[in-house]
C-alpha cells in the first residue's frame, strides 16, 4: 500500500473498536471527538506531508529492507545522519502542528530499541526474537502504521521491586503463558498519543533482574484490541476543548496522554519480541533512552519556536516591536538551539551496533534531557514576558464572551490595538496555550525524570579520568582517594 | 459595624446588583456561581481570621482615624512595621486561600496612594481632595468593605498619548464635568477580585501631561453602579470549574480578573479624588507602585510556600523522601525567601512622608518586581520536577473518571502508591493548579511589567556615582564621558 | 583618647612587634611593605572618615556603655537601625577603600557574639565573663582600635573531632590552665586584615560537645603578642604588589588574609571569655553566623558598585555608551541590591535578645549567604563583558611597558582609544583586579560555606508546615507521611 | 621533514631573532625565561604527541595536498569529520597542558578561512592568492612550523571606521605596495601564543567597505621578522612566574597574549593573500568565525575536565567524598558537555565549500559563543565551592614561605588534612590557577565578544518564520506588520 494519505489514514482509525475514554465516556469515533481531534489533526498533517515533494524528503526515507520508500517513523536508525533526521524531523512535527505528534516517535524509538535489543538477545540467549521482530517490521511499513510506545509502569510503592508489591500488578507482567502467545496484565501510564495511534509498542518500564522476570515483556498490540482499556488524563485547560470559538487557539494539533489498563490481554506469538529475557530488559531500555533523549531536544526547539513566534506576534498586535526584546529573544534563541544542537552532537557522536543500527551518544543524550527539563521553562517565561499580561495567562474574555451580542463589542473595542481585537487575542491565546495551556507538554519527565538523566551523567562523565589529570597537572605524586566511611 | 463575620460580608455580595458575567453569561449569584465561588470562598476566609484571636493580630489594625479596630487591608500604612505587616499579610492570604486575594490588597494599595496623592495635590493646587478623601476612608473603615483597585487601561495603540488614540476611549477619561460629579468613560482591564468587591477604587493608569488632563481621574464607586459592564476574564483550566470532584483541587480559594467597561458612569463628587490634575497623575502611579511591588514579594512566597508542600506531598504519596530532594528544596527556599525579603528591605528603607504616610524605597520595591517575574518560575518548575510525570502537567485521568462505574476501580488500583490514588491525584492536582492552572496568578505583569520595574531601576541606581568611584580609586585624573552621538 | 585620626592609627602599627611575614620574610614596618600597605591605607580611610562630618554619621556611633561617640566597629549592636547601620557602613567601606577591610568588621561581629554569649554563659553556668567582656570592651573603646576576628581552624582530617585527631593541635586548643591565665596552641587560618589590626578576637571555629571542652575558648590579644607567628595568605596578582606602577590600580585599600600559629601563647584572664564551657560554643558561632551574613551581602554590594563604575568606565574609554549594556547592567544592579536588601530584612525582622542585644534573622540571613556565593561571580562576568578583551584578564602591556624608553610610546598609542591609553588601562585594570585579580576577596566561603548556610536555610524554612498547608488545601484527610528507610 | 620532535621545535623557537618582551625587558631565549617557558613547554607537549601512537591520531592527519602525515594543526578541514577532530583535539590540548595552545589554533583556523577566502576571491575578483597559498601551505607543512593568528586591531575610537580615525594606524593597513610586497603598519594586540610560534598568520580584522580598502589585508611573516616588535601583556598572577616553587602549580602549559607592533613590515608577495580586495574582508573574517567559535566549546570543555578535576582533588586533600557534591558536579558536568556538544553539533551541521573546505554551523557556532561567555564562569564557581576557602582565592602561604627554616613546619603541621599540606596546597593551587589566576584563559571575548555572537544569532534565526508559523497555527489572517518608527 505504500504511503497512507491523511483520509485513509483517519479511516483507518474510524475502523477499530472504540475503546477510548475521556470525562467519563466512552469515545467514539476519535477523529471528531473533541478530546481527540486536534491529536489526530495533528498526526493527520504527518501523512498529508508525506505527499508534500518538499515535506516528503523530510518525513519519509527508504526502507534498508525492502528499498522501498517508507515513513520515516517506521525505519531503522542506521547512520549518524538518519539519527540526524530524526532531530530534524521531530522539530518540524512542532512547527506543523504546534505540538507533539507523540503517537509516531515513542512508537518509532520503541522499535528502534527492540530491533537492537532482539539482536543481542538472540545473539547471547539462542532465542529468535531479531526475525520475527523483522518480519512484522517489514508488514508494519507496508501497512504505514501509526504507532504509540508505551515503557511507564504505574509502579506502586517505589521503594519496592515489581514481585515485591503488595499488588504485583503494579508493574505490566506475563500472567500465562501459552503455546500460542502470553497474556499479560497490569497498565501502561501516561501514554502520549494513544488515540492518534493504530497500535502500540510495549517495552519493559526498567531494568530489573530474574526474580522480576515476569516483568521482562516487549510487544506490539493494536490499539482496540479485547481486554485493553484506555482512559484519557486531562492537561491544562481542556475543558475547553469542548467550547466552540478560539479559546483553543490552535487547531493544527494537540496532546493525550492516556492511561491503558490491561486486563488479561491475549498477544499471540508473533508480536511478541521479550517475555521473560530479563537480561535485557536493561538493553531494552538503554537503547530506547539514547535516540529518545537525543531526539526530544528537536522537539523543544519546535515548540520554543511557536513560542517566539507567538511571543512576538502578540507584542506587534500590542504596538510593540520586536527590536525592543533583543535581549530576550537572544536568550530564546540561545535555549532552542541548545537542545536542538546536543541533540545534533549527540546524533553526529554515535556509534554503529553490529545489528546496523546507529546508537547515539549516551553521556550527550542524557545532558540534553537536563536541559529539556529547564530551558523551556525559561522560554515559556520570556514568552509570556514578551507578550504582556493577555499572554502571561491568557487574561481575556473568553471567545464566547467575543460573541456576545450584549457586550461583545465592548470587548472588541477594547482589545483592538496594532490588530483586531480577535487576532491580537487569537495570538495572546497562542502564548498561553503553549506556555501554560493545552500545547504545554510533558517533556521534563517523558522518557524520564532529569534526575535519571544525572544518573548517566555522573556514570559516563569519568570523573577519576579528570581526577588523575589534575594530579599529574599539579605535579601531586601522593595518592589522594576518596575518604572511605567507617 | 466595625468587623464583618465572612457571612455578613457574603450577604453583602449578595445584595448587589448583577452586573459579572463570565462565558457570555450574566452570573446571578457570585458566591455560589462555580466561575467565582472559590475566590469569594477566599476573601471570606479574610473576614473569618478577623474574629480569630491570634489571626486577628495579622488582619487587622487600628484606624489612625478612630482609634478602631479595622482590617488591616482599609488602613494606612504609617510606619516601617506598618509596611512590613503588609508583606506578612500577603504571604500569610496566599497561605490561608492557596492563591491570591486580589479583591483586597489592589484596592488598599490604591487608597493609600490616593492618601498621599490627594495630600500633595491640595498642597500644590489648592485643591480640597485629602480631606474628602478621609471623610470616605472613615465610612468605608466602618463598612468594613472590600475594595478592588483598577489601574490598567486598554492604552490601544502603545506609540500614542491617550489623546491621540484614534478611539479616544483607550483609557479612561472624564467625558464630562457636572456640578455634583463626574461622567467616565472608558474601561479598566485586567481588575482583579473585583467579584469579590463591594467597591471599585480607580486609578490612573499612567503619569499624563497636560493635553491627557481628561484621563487625569480617580474615584471610588461600588462594584454594581450603573453602566458599568463586568466580564471575568478566562484563566488556565477554568473550564473546569463547573465540574464536580477535584480537579480543581482547591476550593479554599481563587483568583479572577475582570475587564470594566465603563459607558458613561457617573460618580457623585464625594467619591471622586481627581478630576484633572494631571500633575499628580505619576504621583499616584509612584505612590501605588512602591509598596505594591514591595508587597508583592510576599504574595510569590506565599505562594512559593504552597508550591514546595504539594510537591513533597506527592513525592511522598509516591513513596519517596522529601531527602531526596534537598538540593532542589534549597534553592526554593531560597526563591521564596528572596522575594519576601527584598519586600521586607523596601519596607524598612522607607521614609515618612508628611501626610504621615510610609513610602518603601522605590530602588527595592522594583530589583523585587524583576525577581518576582522570574524567581517563581524557578519554583514552579522545581515543584514539578519533583512531583514527576503526574504532576508536571495533572497527567492523570479526571475525578469524573475515578468515579466512573465501568473503571472507577482500575483508575483508584493503579494510582496507589505510598497513599491512595485519590490522595495522590490531589496532591499532583495541587502542583499541577499552584504552577501550569487555575492558581497560577498573573504577577509577572500584575501592577506593572518587569521591563517598566526596570526602567525605576536604571534610574534610581545611580550609575554616575559608581563610575566616579571607580574613576577616584583606578586614580584616573582625566574626564572619560559618555560618548556622544554624532 | 576618643576617635583616633588616621595619623594616631598608622602609629599604633608602628609601634608593635613585627611577626607578620609574607613570601619567607618579616615585614618590619606594615605600613610601608607593599605586601600590607594597601590593607592599611584602607583602614586608614576609615580614622579619615571618623572626622569628616557627613562620614562620621555612618563609621561612629555613641557607647551604650560610656554616652561617649566611637567607632561604630567597637559598638553594640542594639537595634534594627543599629543592624542596618552595619550593612550600611560595609557597603560604604568598600566604596571608599574598593574593597574589604576585614580588619575591622570580623572582629566587630566577634564581639557581638561574645557580648551575647558571656550573658547567656553567666546566666546558665554561673560565670562572670559578661562583666569581664563590658571592661574589656570600654577600656577598648576609649583606646579606639582596630580588631581582627578569627574563627576558622585547621581542622585537619574534617570526618573526625577535634580530640579525635591524629595532632590535637588542628583546631585551637587550651593546653594549660593557670590561676592568672591560659595557655593556647594551634592555629587560626585565612584570617582577614590581621596586618591592620591592634588586636585580634578569638572565637571557637565550631560548635563542640563535652569531649571537645579544651577547644571552647575565646579570648582577645595584641596581634604582637609573644609565640603567635602570622604568615600572610597570597591572593590573585599579589606578585605585582611589589612593582611600581598601576597594575596593581588601585592604592586606596587591599586585601590580607594571614595564617596565625599559636606556639603556647599565654592569654591573661582578663582577656579570657570562654575556657571549656562547651556548651556555649554553639551560641558563639550562631551569634557570630546571623549578624555576619546579614551585613556580607552589603560588603558584596559595594563591590558591585566598583564594578559597575569600573566597566562602564572602560566601556567609555573604549568609547561605547553605558547605553549599550542596559541589560547587563539591569542585571548587576539586581544583584547588588539583592545582597544589600536581604541584608537589611535580616536586621529588620531580627529580634531583642534580653542582654540588650538585636539579633538578625538567621533564615534571611543564610539565604544572603547563598546568593553572596553566587551573584558577585555574575556580575564580574558581566563586568568582563562590558569592558571587553582588556579587563576580562587583564590583557593589557604591564606598566613598566608603558613606561619603556624603547617601544613605551608605542603601547600609548595604540592604547588610546576614547581616553588616553594609560586612563584606559588603569580603568580595565581596575576591573581585572576587582573581578579576577587582587581585590577580590573570599567572600563565597568566608563566615561559612554556602552548603554550611544551606544546613540552616534547611533547619529553619518549616517543610512539614509548608507540606501541611497544602494537604488542607488539597482536602487530603489521610496522613502522608516521609517514607521510612527499611 | 616532516613530523617535528619537541626538541626540534625548542631549537625551532631558539634560532630566531629575540623580539618578544615582558615587563619592559627582552626576553632573550622564551624556551627557558619563566614569562614564556611554560607556554612552550605545552605546546611542545603536542609535538611529543605526535610521536606517540595512540595520541598522533588526534593531534595529525594525512596532507590532502600531499598525502604525507602532518600536524592537524597544519591541515584543511574538509569533510565533518575534520572538523569534529578540531573539536576533539582542542578538548585534548587542554587536558594535556591544563591550558590553552593559542600558538597554534587561532593561526589553523586563519589558514583555513583564507583557504576558502582566496578561493572566492580569486573566482570573483580574478586574483590568483588560491595557489600561492596552497603552495606557502605545502612548504609549512613540510616544516611542520606553529602558526599563531592575529585578527584583533587596536581600533582607536569605536565609533568611527579605520580610514576616519584621528590616528590611521589604528588598524593595520598597507602604506605602501612595492612590486616585490608590501609594506604594513599598525598594531595588533591580544594575540595568543605568538612567543611558542614560528609564524604569525594575519587577518583583516573586520569586514571593510572600499574607502578601507587599504585595511583589506592578510598575510603571513615569520614572528622575528624586522620591524616588528612584541609585548606579552600582563594575566592573572604573572608575578609569579618568576618565583621558585609550586605557587604556579602547572608547569605543563601556559598562556600568553601579545601586542604586536608593526613599524613598517615589509612582506613579500609570496607571502601575501589579501591587498585591497576588502570584498572579501567579510568573507576572511565570517569564515574564521564559524569554525572557531565551534571547535572553542572543546576548549572550555577541556578547561572545564581540569576545574572537576582539582576541585575533588583538593575536596579529598580536605577529607570530603565526591559524593557530597554530586549536584554540583552535575552541573559541571552539564556545563562542560553543552559547549563540547555546541560544537559537534555546529560541525555536524555544516556543508561543504566549492573549495572543498567544511563550514560548521554559523547559528550553532555562535550559540555556542554565548555559552562560552557564561558557562565557564560557573564551572569556576562550583570549582571554588567544593575546594573550599583554600581554593577560593588561593588563601595559603605561599611556596616560599613553605620552605621557611623559620615557620615552614607550622604551615606544613597545619595544612595537612587527608593529605599532606603541599599536596593539599598544590591540588587547592589548581583550583585558584585554573579559575582565578594563570590558567585562565581569555575566551569571553577572544575569537570576538558575546554581544559580537549575537548579532549573529538574531540575523539567522528566522525570526519572521516563526512569526508566521505561529500566524497560521493562531488560525489569524490578517496582517500584523513590525511597527514602524514615526
Amino acid at each position: 500500500m505504500a504511503l497512507k494519505t491523511e483520509d485513509q489514514y483517519r479511516d483507518s482509525l474510524r475502523s477499530m473498536r472504540p475503546n477510548v475514554h475521556k470525562f467519563g465516556e466512552l469515545i467514539e469515533d476519535v477523529t471528531t471527538h473533541p478530546a481527540t481531534k486536534n491529536t489526530i489533526e495533528g498526526h493527520a498533517s504527518l501523512f498529508r506531508s508525506q505527499h508534500d515533494e518538499k515535506l516528503s524528503q523530510i518525513v519519509t526515507t527508504v526502507s534498508h529492507i525492502t528499498g522501498e520508500p517508507i515513513s520515516r517513523y517506521l525505519s531503522i536508525i542506521r547512520s549518524a545522519e538518519d539519527m540526524i533526521a530524526n532531530c530534524l524531523m521531530k522539530r518540524f512535527a512542532f512547527q506543523l502542528t504546534g505540538t507533539c505528534t507523540g503517537g509516531r516517535c515513542v512508537g518509532w524509538t520503541a522499535l528502534n530499541s527492540m530491533f537492537v535489543t532482539t539482536f543481542d538477545c538472540d545473539k547471547h540467549l539462542g532465542t529468535a526474537y531479531h526475525l520475527r521482530f523483522l518480519e512484522w517490521l517489514k508488514n508494519a511499513q507496508g501497512r504505514d502504521i501509526t504507532i504509540a510506545g508505551a515503557l511507564t509502569d504505574p509502579k506502586g510503592d517505589r521503594t519496592k521491586k515489581p514481585s515485591q508489591q503488595e499488588d504485583p500488578d503494579m508493574n505490566l507482567r506475563i500472567v500465562e503463558k501459552r503455546d500460542d502467545g502470553i497474556v499479560v496484565r497490569g497498565a501502561k501510564v501516561m501514554i502520549c498519543g494513544v488515540a492518534a495511534a493504530n497500535e502500540i509498542f510495549v517495552l519493559p518500564g526498567s531494568a530489573y533482574g530474574e526474580q522480576d522476570k515476569d516483568y521482562a515483556v516487549s510487544f506490539i498490540i493494536p490499539r482496540d484490541i479485547e481486554n485493553l482499556t484506555i482512559v484519557e488524563a486531562t492537561h491544562p485547560s481542556d475543558g475547553r476543548e469542548g467550547q466552540r470559538g478560539f479559546d483553543i487557539p490552535n487547531t493544527c494539533g494537540g496532546i493525550t496522554q492516556a492511561y491503558l489498563f490491561f486486563e488479561d490481554v491475549f498477544i499471540p506469538n508473533e508480536r511478541v519480541f521479550m517475555a521473560g529475557e530479563y537480561q535485557f530488559t536493561k538493553s531494552a531500555v538503554f537503547n530506547f533512552v539514547a535516540p529518545y533523549r537525543s531526539a526530544i531536544g528537536g522537539c523543544v526547539a519546535g515548540q520554543g519556536d511557536i513560542k517566539i513566534g507567538a511571543a512576538i506576534l502578540t507584542a506587534r498586535a500590542n504596538g510593540l516591536s520586536a527590536k525592543a526584546f533583543r535581549d530576550k529573544l537572544s536568550q530564546m534563541y540561545v535555549n532552542n538551539e541548545t537542545t536542538f544542537g546536543l541533540g545534533i552532537a549527540a546524533s553526529a557522536l554515535g556509534q554503529k551496533h553490529p545489528s546496523g543500527a546507529w546508537l547515539p551518544n549516551m553521556l550527550l543524550a542524557n545532558v540534553n534531557k537536563v536541559h529539556v527539563a529547564t530551558l523551556p521553562y525559561e522560554t515559556s517565561r520570556l514568552a509570556q514576558d514578551i507578550a504582556g499580561g493577555i499572554g502571561e495567562t491568557g487574561c481575556m474574555p473568553s471567545a464566547v464572551d467575543f460573541a456576545s451580542d450584549e457586550y461583545g463589542h465592548l470587548i472588541k473595542k477594547y482589545m483592538k490595538a496594532a490588530a483586531s481585537g480577535e487576532a491580537r487575542a487569537r495570538a495572546a491565546r497562542l502564548v498561553e496555550w503553549s506556555t501554560v495551556g493545552a500545547g504545554v507538554p510533558g517533556c521534563m519527565h517523558g522518557g524520564g525524570s532529569p534526575d535519571g538523566a544525572k544518573l548517566f551523567i555522573h556514570a559516563l562523565s569519568g570523573l577519576e579520568d579528570k581526577v588523575e589529570l589534575a594530579r599529574r597537572l599539579a605535579g601531586i605524586n601522593e595518592e589522594i582517594p576518596e575518604p572511605q566511611k567507617k
